[in-house]
């Protein structure tokens, strides 16, 4: 990446599990950073975050907070984003937005780097992260996508608490030793916060992330289909989503079916394929039971692929298991890198 | 059921967790027993159990201890069902087998009492009881198999650690609590017991259950598929298994996808279907948050049923979440129930 010059970056959501992750990252990576603002909703604003040791106050996000701003990563909820990305974009910077407030629109490119970075060049000031669990998915499917044609996908899920924030990886680490302890532990925040009904986590698994359509998926479901289509390019592609969340902190896990548009293609030749593709770790090797699993992705900017075999019905199918964390990948690393890709590309004003 | 008479039962394997099931099981089912032998290893012998408030002793299983039995139901591992199950026969006892050792064998029918209780009249001594992966999910398809016709099955599960016996469980705990108190713990058991590799289970999920087949599916998953073909009498059936391990106690869950064979099938018709089949309890209203959870199932005998909906690109495909206490309709429940069948058909000599 050329780093002439430094950029005015803003974090909204900064004290947020993915904001967390968001400022991490941009450490991690070196980013070139003249000035980083660290944004809040009114309630968080006062608490200070580290970056390169620095400690930083975070301020209330308001329309005023971008002046100056080159590039604003979102991640305060769609609420937020829907108010003040617009605001953000007026005065000059580039947002990335991590919520789903913008996903579908039209006229904002939904981005995983690896995939299509190139939509980037249609953007109109809001660029939009997709769902954590669609993007690791993408990223293993994409090279399919290319070399064969993609027919049909139907994935399952296993996905982490902390993809509902902090509050939720607290209530599933006080459910647990509660339960461990013999005690009880009123369920508060998962399935959906803001749901009537809540749910234990602890050694369970509740088949609800986010809320329900009419057609009876969730939310969270619709959101797998849709991006899925969107960013792949695919509109016609074969997509359905159950999507289940576990009593796992951090990384997603998903078991894949796929059909793709081609006959007599071996496993090891798919294995070959994604293993060679950017961003994925092949980690898929039976005899040594080797396979991806998120316990151990944590921290892990890749995206994991693993339990590759062919379907024992159907010349084109196949399935994999596909992990990553969802904090990384699913969320502030794939925003950071928009936003890297968006320099590169000559794209930030 | 008629109770003109007791019957002498034994139960093999008493001392782990599905056998100490098994013995609940007869208890609430007030199973008409003049004689109950609980017989293990010889590690586990001289241990009691308690049956009717009655402390029984456990004693070593030799051919011997079937002389007299009538109804011997064991679940102590396959290399003890291959060793005393025809041992059992000789003596006249009729065997109810819950290890894989026989499942597959011609002469030895696979047994759900509400999908298939007529092949209870081929048997030759012995009576296999399913996986408990299996029959949770061909309860709920056999009455859309009835009506509809049945093409394609594809499942990823979510299995509860119990179904890898009493220490599983025990390891699910253990390294929880130590975890939570930030210390480590050396996984021992889980995936395999006999595997070279262990893997952390705790916030944790495993994409292996049992060992790996040459094709790369586990031997789990292929039982899965072979089983349901078997015990669905659907040679044809295309079938697909994706097995993995969470951290659950008890209570495995599935995500299904099936293509039936008729066109114009409402989601509404397959829910009255199945919530109108013996065994299952339908869960299912979005509305109001209604879906099976593991951690809600567990010490109850039925298979529950939810998040039914028709998949949004094929006419004849849905998708439903299945969920059953793996110890008792997944193993010791089903067990007795067989037993209690063979009793009503007369064929208990």
């Amino acid at each position: 990446m050329p780093q002439e010059r430094g950029f005015h970056v803003a974090v909204v959501g900064a004290t947020g599990a993915v904001g967390q992750q968001m400022i991490q990252t941009l450490e991690n990576r070196d980013f070139p950073i003249s000035k980083l603002s660290l944004l809040s909703s009114a309630r968080s604003a006062g608490k200070k975050a580290v970056y390169k040791g620095q400690e930083i106050t975070v301020e209330e996000a308001t329309p005023e907070s971008f002046e100056g701003v080159d590039i604003a990563l979102f991640s305060a909820g769609g609420s937020v984003s829907k108010a003040l990305a617009p605001e953000a974009v007026k005065r000059g910077a580039i947002v990335v937005d991590n919520t789903s407030a913008f996903r579908m629109d039209e006229n904002v490119p939904l981005v995983v780097p690896e995939v299509n970075a190139s939509d980037l060049h249609n953007h109109n000031g809001i660029i939009a992260n997709p769902n954590c669990s669609t993007i690791q998915m993408v990223v293993a499917l994409e090279p399919l996508s290319q070399k064969f044609g993609l027919k049909k996908v139907i994935v399952s899920t296993y996905q982490a608490v902390s993809g509902a924030g902090a509050a939720a990886v607290a209530e599933l680490n006080d459910q647990t030793r509660a339960i461990l302890d013999g005690k009880e532990a009123e369920p508060k925040i998962l399935p959906v916060g803001s749901g009537e009904k809540h749910y234990q986590i602890a050694f369970n698994a509740i088949p609800q992330i986010d809320k329900f359509e009419e057609n009876g998926f969730t939310f969270e479901e619709m959101k797998m289909i849709n991006e899925t289509k969107k960013i792949m390019h695919l509109p016609e592609l074969q997509v359905a989503a159950t999507c289940v969340r576990l009593p796992v902190g951090t990384g997603h896990s998903e078991s894949v079916y796929f059909e793709i548009d081609a006959e007599g293609i071996s496993a090891e030749e798919v294995k070959s394929l994604v293993g060679d593709a950017p961003g994925v770790v092949l980690q898929d090797n039976p005899s040594e039971q080797l396979y991806p699993m998120p316990a151990y992705c944590v921290g892990k900017n890749d995206v994991f692929v693993g339990r590759i075999r062919k379907d024992l019905d159907n010349e084109n199918g196949f399935h994999m298991w596909v992990v990553s964390d969802n904090l990384l990948k699913g969320a502030a690393w794939n925003s950071v890198q928009i936003a890297e890709t968006l320099i590169d590309l000559g794209l930030v004003k």
